[in-house]
């Protein structure tokens, strides 16, 4: 396995050719060159040099000919997701969270460390630490066979990878994530706000991958939104979109205090908030009526956001989702309350998995923009 | 003048080919073919190939030579914007506006005439009728030599050009504007919220030019938005985008309220809301209270947006846009204590003509697809 991609000197036309190629590649059929000519509509000759290229920098293997054709079998080829490593990381107010996966974003293994929200800057980074090196040993991979990092963080994040702001994490407003990352792998790393992320993950492999106009929401302790626009996730101007929580008037900040304030008086037991959606699906009368008063004020943001860019799909994920059988219908019929039109509400399937996820998502765009740019060294 | 644009059997290639050579034709400059063929990246053969078709349509005409140039002058060719006629229409609460423009949008002639806000259906449609017939006659132009139309409307529109949903003007929920406008005109019609042309007029030809992430405020009797978001106006699944004022939290239901009780309570004049915006810009008081009442709720609404989509730029627009001078500095304050970022805010320099305007580009956009699809016969 090589330790980096090669690239660096293929011409323009070259990348766009390879690029072409790769992109049919992407599906699960391995494909003969006059399939590939065909689909690429590049000539069979340019076919040809590309492919040999890409086998060459191990980004294609031959596969055995397809059984039972007829005369001398035409060689067939596939993208080989087992050239390199991604890396995807969710650092949070409770956990880490990484993922080793291949080219593809099958992931090889998964390490997750509990972390007390209270903990500093510095703890909280070497919880990270450990995390990634439990990840890339239960995997077998060297830290230099990652070929792209991604990191998902609550807060506001610039294009360097440094937290412009967070105020829910001790400490955590000015960490340069990405430079302390950098140290752990080679390669390219990116950050990204978790929101954001985990709006990506569930239009990559999540509930919403046939809809190009998603509002993601990100339901738990905190409340928080993720855009994609157009089949894009949308960013802004200076990445700090989806911030509609920050005003009062929608509801947001006081939303969880309903569910808070339940908790306060109910009997004790461990799983915290999951008490209290518990005791409403048993039909507690309290606890319905803290739900329904927390959806209330979670509906307003939301359909601000409905309103505003009239998406095909809402998608709930976050750690209330587990709980969406009490909370989407009532959630439905506030947003039928406020909409013009109220869209679809999908909950999605990745428990706390998804943002990690939109990690590994972020590693990937950044492989395949390489593979078009020849960027990399 | 041609009556219609000439089209249909071009190859595919030859489409796109066309479209490159057609693009490059839209700046200032006439090119030779030799500029051409190097900006295109098309090979002097088929640039020839594709300028002689062109010119054939009546897209392209040539131009004298440059003067001063040694041996024989090579011929240069410009885009033709008089190949053909655009118009637009805006049909609002209180007037009709009709532009009548070259293909590259210049207008040829406007015509206005003021409605009765209380008009009926079959009434207001009738003063839009006469409206376009002063247009064309004013431009010297038959209605055979448009080539398309582009129609503003207040209200939710659908794909087909019908009015979905109004709640400002009688009778108009319903309504077929576009079946209407086709009695007037050949050629294609395309129906469009008010405020969601506001905005491309905005993007192509005012003062959001130069951004890709574009928040417009429609400030008038009406408040609305139109976005524009990764270059491109975004219309949602059900072009039902942008009407985050439907919920009551947003505060724009409400915002003209203080500027109605303030003209309650003021002495009578001719010219409507603009009497409390005089009075405040020449120190009123209680006048600057309403409008700094107005504009707070205004800035809820214009938070959510900016905190939504993190825009480059707010442009206000609208009737109220005339009097910024006293709007702009309170609304900067408001979005200053919201939004986690304030975006650059800038007036609207077309009175209240940027709809129509709009409603042009949405005609070109029409036109420039035909370009490279060859749909039209």
């Amino acid at each position: 396995m090589s330790e980096q991609p090669a690239g660096g000197d293929l011409s323009r036309l070259r990348q766009l050719n390879a690029a072409a190629v790769l992109r049919e590649l992407r599906g699960d059929q391995p494909l003969t060159l006059t399939e590939l000519s065909k689909r690429t509509r590049l000539s069979r000759a340019s076919t040809e040099d590309v492919a040999r290229d890409l086998l060459g920098r191990g980004w294609l293997t031959e596969v055995a000919p397809a059984s039972g054709s007829v005369g001398r079998p035409a060689r067939r080829y596939r993208f080989n997701a087992g050239a390199g490593r991604l890396l995807g990381i969710d650092i949070g107010g409770h956990k880490a969270l990484a993922l080793v996966t291949d080219l593809d974003g099958d992931v090889l293994n998964q390490s997750r460390i509990e972390v007390d929200p209270e903990l500093g800057r510095r703890e909280r980074l070497a919880v990270l630490d450990r995390c990634v090196r439990k990840a890339l040993a239960g995997a077998g991979v060297e830290a230099g066979q990652i070929w792209s990092t991604g990191v998902a963080t609550t807060g506001l994040v610039d294009g360097t990878g440094k937290v412009m702001l967070s105020d829910s994490l001790p400490e955590w407003t000015g960490v340069d994530l990405g430079a302390h990352v950098r140290r752990l792998v080679p390669g390219p790393v990116r950050v990204e706000n978790d929101c954001k992320l985990a709006a990506l993950a569930e239009t990559w492999r999540g509930v919403a991958r046939y809809a190009k106009d998603v509002v993601f929401l990100l339901a738990g302790l905190r409340t928080g939104a993720g855009l994609i626009i157009d089949g894009k996730l949308h960013r802004g101007f200076a990445n700090w979109s989806g911030e509609i929580g920050a005003l009062p008037a929608a509801g947001w900040q006081q939303a969880p205090h309903h569910l808070h304030t339940w908790l306060e008086t109910a009997p004790p037991g461990a799983d915290g908030f999951e008490r209290v959606f518990v005791a409403a699906r048993a039909g507690d009368r309290e606890a319905l009526a803290a739900v329904r008063a927390y959806v209330q004020d979670l509906a307003v943001g939301a359909s601000a956001l409905v309103l505003t860019l009239d998406p095909q799909l809402v998608v709930i994920g976050g750690g209330f989702s587990r709980s969406a059988d009490v909370m989407v219908e009532p959630l439905r019929r506030e947003l039928d309350r406020w909409c013009l039109r109220t869209p679809e509400i999908r909950v999605s399937a990745f428990a706390d998995e998804g943002v990690a996820l939109g990690a590994v998502r972020l590693a990937l765009d950044e492989v395949e923009s390489t593979i078009t740019t020849g960027l990399r060294p």
